[in-house]
């Protein structure tokens, strides 16, 4: 089970996340490209710092709104969703390019994420956007995505696009009985507790379940998404990993 | 002699040039990629454009300033250079790999290619932000530039940067005695007649000269920058580009 | 029965509309603040034009969505709405003030005038944005709205923010059975036909009524929303403006 | 002797500066307007905890350069200058008005108040910019600006405008011989000991003299600047509070 976490949200003058703290407990960076957080410098800074700790890179796309830090649904065209996403991704990889790395997946952010995740048609064109960029490419970007209890739609869409898929799990958020994500609007929809947290990873780590509210539910994840903006998430983190390496 | 034109310079909603009727005349279309102009989707539509008319593709990175045009110098580090400008470069890559294309070249827009032409230490850093995209690259980047009556100091910083370079000359704008631009701010600067501009493009294209006030000076040039603004400057494209078929 | 447009969206180097070309002939100028068009440049220009032919100002705010012309919805909480509103009509009100004029009303815009008419809750958090903006204000602003079949329910609302109302309806659009425009989406939704158009501006202005599929209906307005967008929309324009004088 | 702080420059999710903290201890707020940072609802929020501790707003506005905190100079044309202050000033007012407060006063931030300080040219725009917001004002707007051993060249342009002006000082920066700010390129330009900032300080509000290499120099100030963006200097602000009303 990796770890993945998403960094280099910060913009500008203004700091967001400890990276440099979470970057040596995860195996995966969800690097932002300039639409909801970060610029092209923040982006080099970002990358620097991955590799140096030689985590796996993915670029992390979002709608176009700083303001909203990219967790406001947008409507967008099928072509404006593939230009977008490529946009977003071919500047990270060109970042990376230029400091001797490379991504190798990308994991829409906010609601993007959210919108893909409940809208079939937008996850086509999702994977369609990144599977046009593996063309003749050596190394193929992966998708990230949410796993699900079925994840059969996904792999077989996934298929064909000639995609490879990465699936995450969530170690602070409560599931329904139905897997899915719990609404941050509900009480008790993220956990904050470090023992609930360490559990539940433990629980998808080792023996591939979640709790729900109508008991354990059997979700294939090869990710666990972390946190790191603040001292105790990223103590939180550090717990996580060693926990998943004993 | 080929001819090299701004395109791709819409914005959202906002309309700005003649690509359609431009892109049957030129060789190289340079193509704006979202910070003084353009967003993924124009791009995308100007890329499908391109590769429609074979015409060579390339970046026009900017400085970040919609509101300006990218017409203003801002003082950027020598990291948020090179930063800036892979990013731009990059997601110009990205959405032509998506289209079965790629970008062959990159030619800095307004300010930055003026502040680069005026001030060698931003030159090395706009040479070192692309050379470095060209790592491990079969089909290098070239940076398009402006030619000079001595272009030996470009071309020797080039040459450390193992970086290809397109001279570019201007057949509407009035030269210096010392073969700079003349000033937009004086008058006579640019030329609006079509005889006098296809008159420097046949001395640009086939005697390699050009004329000052202090008569006709030697400017080695690979390509014309040309204009399609509107339907005057359309027709004045189409009789340099039949003027230097002929 | 008067005239209004949205003008003032150019933004930057692009531009929209002929601004100067539907002036003369329109009672109310809609004023884009910047959000979705428009920048503080073009507002000053735009307010200059507008006192110039005496027009009515009005502000014309958006959602923060330059990319998407303010026509997307976007998510936002209440505070946010009022102080989004606030804020640009604050910012018109003082270009109108430095200028010798005054801003007489606002007209929010796009995805911001649909969402507000679809939505009870949102339109209540515009009247209020406005109405605080007229404590102690001797010129207090008015809203415009849309008129449907009952204006009672925005009246009554109204009433209590103690905002005057200006009720707009659009001789290019079609309305349905139950008196509300026409989703874009159908075909046959806008008017393009000037004879079409003017019979349906003289209807609303001389008899109160609009044509819809189940046959006349009463339709109380005080402004007809007009179009400058290109040479056509001016002479149709025109045409109206004749048609409702004579 | 008053004292004055830059306030309100969060960004969306991004927070900066310790606000809360730093408001029970400052006379006057100037408070960011969006274009070197903050949005509407931060402005909002901000004039609330202004008007909660009964301090007096300023406008803080700035270039239109988010991702450069306005700390870049952009050229801009005199009509430009004037329009994007009214603007910014504008937006604030109205979120004032809107919260039962108002706007005392104009600070330009950043890079703009550094090109004002060294162009007369641009100083009086924005004089100009500021007093044709006072036409009809019961409560005009005061500039405020940098305190130098001169000021007259400054009152005298300000008379032309009828504007009242603020002049203010720094406790924590090292002024030249000639009554200047040192550059923050130079080392010791910028006060890290408590000690030594409460001393100029003091020297400031009660003998108004500044240390220079050259000996004490008179600076005439009504306010002093200071800082509140982490734990050490809001301590020293409390330090300078406490020292100047002892």
């Amino acid at each position: 089970m990796l770890l993945n976490a998403d960094v280099g949200e910060s913009f500008g003058v203004w700091s967001m996340g400890r990276d440099a703290e979470v970057m040596p407990w995860v195996d995966q960076a969800n690097i932002a490209c300039g639409f909801h957080a970060s610029d092209p410098l923040t982006m080099q800074k970002t990358v620097q710092l991955a590799l140096q700790f030689d985590v796996s890179i993915g670029a992390h796309p979002a709608y176009p709104d700083l303001l909203g830090f990219g967790r406001r649904s947008l409507s967008v065209s099928d072509a404006e969703c593939r230009a977008l996403i490529q946009y977003q991704v071919g500047a990270l990889q060109a970042i990376c390019r230029a400091e001797g790395g490379q991504v190798d997946y990308v994991k829409p952010h906010g609601a993007l994420y959210n919108d893909m995740m409940a809208n079939p048609a937008l996850l086509e064109q999702v994977m369609a956007a990144v599977s046009a960029l593996n063309q003749h490419s050596d190394t193929p970007l992966a998708l990230m995505l949410l796993s699900r209890p079925d994840n059969q739609p996904a792999q077989q869409m996934a298929q064909q696009f000639d995609l490879p898929l990465i699936f995450e799990a969530f170690a602070d958020r409560a599931y329904t009985a139905d897997g899915q994500l719990m609404s941050r609007q509900q009480s008790g929809a993220v956990y904050h507790q470090p023992e609930q947290i360490l559990a539940q990873a433990r629980s998808l780590a080792h023996t591939r379940q979640v709790q729900t509210p109508q008991g354990m539910l059997s979700l294939q994840a090869d990710t666990l998404c972390v946190h790191g903006d603040n001292p105790e998430s990223v103590l939180t983190l550090q717990a996580i990993y060693q926990a998943l390496r004993s």
